[in-house]
């Protein structure tokens, strides 16, 4: 993304703070022009870029970058001493805030900062802050609530009685209060239970494209302070996801499953109903929770990859591993009798 | 979800059946008012609950409900003698009318009932029945059919000659007939194989946020009768899935399967194409079906969960599973011949 | 699917080519009707259908067919040789160019081919190709460009900066150019890396209902000409999918993975991200890529289903399994030194 006015090292540093050190050319802030930002293996000439951990030293050949975000447990590093670069307590923490200038600098090719577009299908019963943009095509329904500063980017629905905090970002097609999974089986056909629920979704979350949320059956769906979902990421009737907690692409929860704060689900991964996992609980990739975690670490399970004749060969085993565990019990009942 | 107009337990009964049995209190059902629907564990006063296990009573203390439904086999039980209770046959079941019932007093907050939303984009060769609810931004194409009484709820889209029967259900974000994903390999590519099916959905059939059911190739993708989807599910063309099974979220069922009558499968199982399921078969969440399954049954293909120390090491071995069944069969016969 | 004009296997001919012979009728390919293309376990008379192995010849006695399409590998086939028949290099791939052909002919039924429909919300600058199609409900955001050829099938969000390629149809419900799911943890919480990248399509691509494709990070998301994405796949920031790869339904790829071309990911599967697959890479169902593959050929990585009994014993002895190894060991051990 290129810029359209020209910024300087010394206009990111009057916006983010930092502390400046010349590089060996000896030209000051000010005179450093910066039109992108960039990975440090492929940043260009006229780029900032930014380093977080020292065995990425080994990039700096191929980098042309006209600047460095330097963290101060690399400042020391010989190898970035001719550089000009931006020495900050956290060089991944300042590339985030930079990232956030620089779109709002360049804000004229982003989307559309329109209140309300007139194609979206708002409920004249819900309630929207001033604040707030509901992207082209939205349908927010009656009584749902959108709070400050919160965008719904495109073809998003939130459903009655729902509410939406303030400064969250949902993505083009997200739905937000579809009716839970609940049936009662009767007479061979599942009856139909009404969710009566919402979903109350608080401040500072940001929801992936294609992500559904459900309403509750009785009481609510809560996703806390500061969540991150990445997209098409399935939440089900009464989970609570706890603050700060993030989920990456295609993960599943079920029913009324209780995620505490701070944790993580790696993506595809499937967290079953009714199960808790406490504070701090980090959960791979692919991996499949079947029952409550209690104590915060990682946790995974997932069949490891192979070649597939070697595969095939180990899958079929494992369906007489339990087996094997007794002749193996067998033969050392065997060698303790000789 | 509170009502808006009073509501006694002699209007439920009288609504929905059931033997009311006084409680302590001796107030009559008609004396009882009620204000919302809740879970035993935690029903406030003023509240209808319902329990269904007699291994719930633990939660009684905690429950303050001013009516309990309570199933015939519990209803004598002692712990819930001194309670307001309305007694029938199943109290599950009765819950879900109660829910339905619920929902129809209190519709003020619902979703709008018009019959075609003027945001919907309707092919005038469609054919959408009086009594069919068409949603806000959805879209139904040339020749489709929608039955009497089934409702697209926002921003659904069913393609060009599928059919929708009566009494459906369609959430948000579905998708009915995009094409199926088929392809002839030609010459280093991948050439489109047409698909000139069609989606045929029965009668009182309810089909989750964001899912997706494909035409069929030649032959038709056919959902019958009672079938239940939940979110995010992908049904492959020329699937068939018989009457009255139910999907949970993320399941994804590949081309040409045929999933028997009362049949489910779990949160992000995945059902392998070409393959065939014969009715009441349970497939377990996270599962993956490879060959077809001829005998009703729970199934289930799981990497069991576990500390990620643990799992590595597992993990590794895993792949000399099959090498160490082979010394193990050498210990065997070695200890045969000593 | 029905024909509404009478088309004969004269008419195919001279559209796709192929060398026709006379069944025992004696008819001749102008006097043969055909009113659909049909499997061929199931295909009436009036049908033409397609034979591609050897194996499938136990079909014929339930085959009415009309006409048979027959690669030159079976051409001397015994059991064929009665049959009304199009003789073709490659009958799967002529089968494919025959749907496409009988889709344009019937057409009537088809999605309207309006060029931009009214209902979507294209941006003032957006480049949208005059021979492309913008269907119902789409939006497509500030320079986003849309190449000659292309269709947006429904409810299709292009972002703002992405580029679409010629002759590519995205199916309902796709959404290019969500923000990838980038964060910077920072006191406790998630702090938004802007996305500042794009994603470009090149030509000849398909894009199922519901998939989501990223916009790059600080680079862009890259999909080559010629790939084919099935429905609810997830494709993270930064990614690369090479030339003629295909992914089934409900794929997840995590940032800045890289695919070679001519690859294939089974449905379900997770590809991590970072991680780099060769051209020519097949990865089954299900399966978990967890990391870098230099070779081509087929991985595979799924816990085999069993009876849910079965499945539970084994899975617990799993948790074993390095342990196994071990009591193994030292029986070897025990038993050398006697």
């Amino acid at each position: 993304m290129h810029a359209t006015t020209p910024t300087t090292v010394a206009d990111i540093l009057s916006a983010l703070g930092g502390q400046f050190a010349c590089g060996s050319t000896g030209l000051a802030a000010a005179e450093i022009a910066i039109d992108r930002i960039a990975g440090l293996e492929s940043a260009p000439a006229g780029s900032i870029s930014f380093i977080t951990r020292a065995q990425f030293v080994q990039h700096l050949p191929s980098c042309q970058a006209s600047c460095l975000i330097v963290g101060e447990k690399l400042a020391a590093e010989p190898a970035l001493q001719g550089l000009a670069r931006i020495i900050t307590p956290d060089a991944y923490y300042y590339y985030a805030q930079l990232t956030q200038w620089w779109k709002k600098r360049h804000a004229s090719t982003g989307a559309a900062a329109s209140h309300i577009h007139p194609s979206a299908v708002v409920h004249p019963a819900a309630h929207i802050h001033p604040s707030a943009q509901i992207g082209p095509l939205c349908v927010v329904e009656a009584n749902a609530q959108i709070g400050a500063g919160s965008r719904l980017a495109s073809r998003v629905t939130v459903g009655y009685d729902c509410e939406i905090g303030e400064d969250c970002l949902l993505h083009a097609g997200v739905v937000i209060g579809a009716d839970g999974f609940g049936f009662a089986q009767h007479a061979g056909a599942w009856e139909k239970i009404e969710q009566l629920g919402r979903v109350l979704i608080g401040n500072a979350i940001e929801i992936g494209a294609n992500t559904c949320i459900d309403r509750g059956a009785l009481g609510d769906t809560i996703i806390a302070d500061g969540v991150k979902l990445d997209n098409l990421v399935q939440i089900g009737h009464n989970v609570h996801i706890g603050a700060h907690s993030a989920m990456a692409g295609c993960v599943g929860v079920a029913g009324s499953a209780h995620i505490g704060a701070g944790c993580t689900v790696g993506g595809g991964a499937v967290v079953l109903g009714h199960l808790s996992l406490a504070d701090g609980v980090h959960i791979s990739a692919s991996s499949t929770v079947t029952r409550s975690i209690r104590q915060p670490g990682l946790y995974s399970g997932v069949f490891p990859l192979d070649e597939n004749a070697n595969w095939e060969k180990n899958a079929v085993t494992l369906k007489q591993l339990h087996a094997l565990r007794e002749r193996l019990r067998n033969l050392e009942k065997q060698l303790k009798s000789t």
